[in-house]
């Protein structure tokens, strides 16, 4: 971590199945547009209930990744 | 969501397999009393311990439902 | 406040128009089953956007209120 | 605990005497309308003055209980 | 919400009006750049003073909109 | 803002009407006494309620201005 | 509370006996000074500790006062 | 306070009396192992209910001390 | 809990697998060396990620257990 | 501390050179019209930014100071 | 801030010299790729160890900056 | 970090010169009987005032550290 600058987003990643596949499925994709993520926070766990059942976990993150260096 | 009104409850479900049963257990129970659950939000996340092993997750979480309109 | 015991209750008002037209409509709809309510506390604002346009202010709130003695 | 699923309900006890006995207090209120209270944690100690003098500690709790199965 | 991965960004709002009016038109015109917006909250309410008068209403609020899939 | 040092004060403005008449009060009435007033920014909105109907709003706020120098 | 304005200040009250103690001589002394005090709320408990022992409870406390109207 | 530095470790006492009783208890506790404790901070409130009767208070402290210097 | 002193700890368990893992492989490790764990409380969740993928889970937790009475 | 009753104030200090030097500005002016300060807290660290550089830090700082007694 | 938009992300900027440092780093980073940064707030304050001495300050902020107008 | 449990401890470390300083301090304390200190986190800044000036700054931190494993 020699004097890098990191950039932090956040994102809600979503599944039907878990907590760890909704985190996985957010940090997906946000890969497919950022390089270099690094690690991630989770800051909320919610969830959509239909019939009493829980049909999806909403889990908010944060994702942070190193930012490129100029020129 | 057009001008309802929703109320909030607090609930801990317990489960002695995962954090996502112990959701979902939390929400079976109080769709038994309740109408129209629609979501949840995690707001503490416990567990009992014995002999080194968790035998309890505890979550404790928010649970939404639209209130019905009178009359 | 002479030794009473108040009971506090979380709601979602919700309105179009605006964040004071989500508390009353949220604190009359309360109060169709409640007796007594006293006050409120503002614990959330969000809202529901449609084409940029927000379409539905969301207050969360703690609403108190007096519970009657017993017999 | 095994399984169970509890509620929790926000209350605030008044008392012109202590915290402990607004704390007393406001369980005892509580516990006439609801069975299995098992435990309490204070959320806001709150109090009302007159003449320089406390005439009444509010103390807000949240009062958590199991819920009875169904059927 | 079936799977989908959603962004959350901060923006500042600001009016001469209203709360309201500052929440819109930071709506506004990030809905100029982003597409699918669909839910803010407000995380801080704050505002500039001149003369004893409140000249500018500062809202802080997270927007949160759907990322738009790959390929 | 150059080596200014500022003040902060908390106060609560009420107003039957709107959050943004009582901030405005609130201002109005702290600017009697205080000079320089710079910025607020809300830290609690509450309200007091009658028949189900908010007959006042509280909007808490700290309230920040410039300590003019020394001699 | 019609059309008041309030504000609120910080103090520390300290007492080798109990909590209510310093609270109470937190107000005693805030009171000979300020006029209309109405309502406190406690933001910390701590104290001081000798030889294992609790020789004064220090708590920190918000005041609440309404500010007289002027001239 | 000369460039010493202190460990600050979280503790929960507990009382049938009184929340004082369960700082009192806790800190002699913990005296028997630390030495040079010199204050307390609380950060939980909590207490176990049976029967509609506050059996135990359970305070969770923070607990500083100064670390003797070495050799 | 009759009286008992008890002592919170926080650790950071890791696992590659899952959440529930990391919280499990964290209690078995601090009760290699404390006896008597009753409960965690999960504080917060972060990872670890390399390639888009979720390489580890970071669970820091509090850990509460009985201390021992003296002598 | 025996039986002092101590007042905390909100102060803003600034610096175009560094957080500490921001912190004793604020003091230094505080001390100006106050008396017996004793500690402060810093609560928050801001700063503003011109042509990317910081060109002054803002430090928002609790300031303790005991009360002289009365007559 | 006359009806302007403003956003804010999340950095963080890593100095193996001092916190200001690593905040001016983390600016300077992040203004080669936004204009109009107007404020930072320090939201955290973390750093790397190694044999005892602190080899990173790692310094998480917002930064803030105004949108442009559109066409 | 494939699997490792860590330990987070809280101190305090204190000095006359920097808040950078008082951080270096209470690691090189904490080092002499913790080994693979790893991080820091400050949450706290503190610290004492005599005759308006700052003569100790007192940081607050969590400090974490790989626990070795056993046998």
């Amino acid at each position: 971590m020699s004097n890098h600058v990191y950039k932090v987003v956040e994102i809600v990643g979503t599944s039907s199945k878990s907590i760890e596949d909704a985190i996985q499925k957010g940090i997906s994709r946000a890969g497919s547009s950022l390089r270099h993520i690094g690690w991630f926070e989770v800051v909320g766990t919610r969830g959509h209930v239909e019939d009493d059942h829980v049909v999806h976990y909403q889990v908010t993150m944060k994702v942070g990744f190193r930012m490129e260096s100029d020129g």
